[in-house]
């Protein structure tokens, strides 16, 4: 089992991997076999290339991540976290629960985010509401 | 599956149960044939008199909880809380995140807790530092 200091920088990999968008990055901290379910109560999503795939949605476009709060125990992490999309007439911000499970060599084996819509605040970007 | 209405108002209750600290009390919320897994990774109970006999470690303790956060999705919620422990001469934090399912009728039906060592904070009770 990874220890907890591993499965907190891979959390930290995760989001920095998620803020950057590129599905094939976030795919590769995944275990072959992994399951990803998000939010839970939706399909369940089992193999690389399907995981990959539910990233692809992420691709391009302008996103951050910030971790709220992270809690460890054994093989699970459960973090509370921000994610800000930015498209060119909105703010979308969510703030969901995710909950991990890693293997021996600290690859995600599943991932089941707990949100719904809501969680999901959407602003307008007024002229000079720009934040960047 | 019950609401996500349902389900906040039974974490809610979850905590006053907590902070109450009645074992029967806490065990009523759960299913017949539940399970608690508290940290994770620790042996898991299974049933009312095991989940009973569990919770039966609060009973009579000073203590109050806070809900700091709360997600649902489907059957399940997260949520991040706060639980104060003050005995004689120390005062003890911890900050855990709880994941929780829920049958048709609002009964727990697992508990899984997640939190470490790391996440315990214990105050020495000074001469005055009594906050309540």
């Amino acid at each position: 089992m990874p220890s907890t200091e591993t499965i907190r920088g891979r959390v930290a990999d995760y989001l920095t991997a998620v803020g950057a968008g590129r599905p094939a990055d976030i795919a590769a901290l995944y275990a072959p076999d992994a399951t990803v379910e998000d939010p839970v109560g939706a399909e369940i999503r089992s193999g690389l290339s399907a995981i990959e795939e539910f990233y692809g949605a992420l691709d391009g476009v302008d996103r951050d991540t910030e971790l709220i709060s992270l809690r460890v125990a054994g093989d699970t992490a459960a973090f509370h976290f921000r994610v800000t999309t930015r498209t060119a007439d909105q703010v979308i911000v969510v703030e969901p629960i995710d909950v991990m499970t890693f293997d021996a060599d600290a690859r995600i084996t599943s991932m089941r985010a707990i949100w719904s819509s809501d969680d999901l605040s959407i602003e307008s970007r007024a002229a000079g509401a720009d934040h960047e």
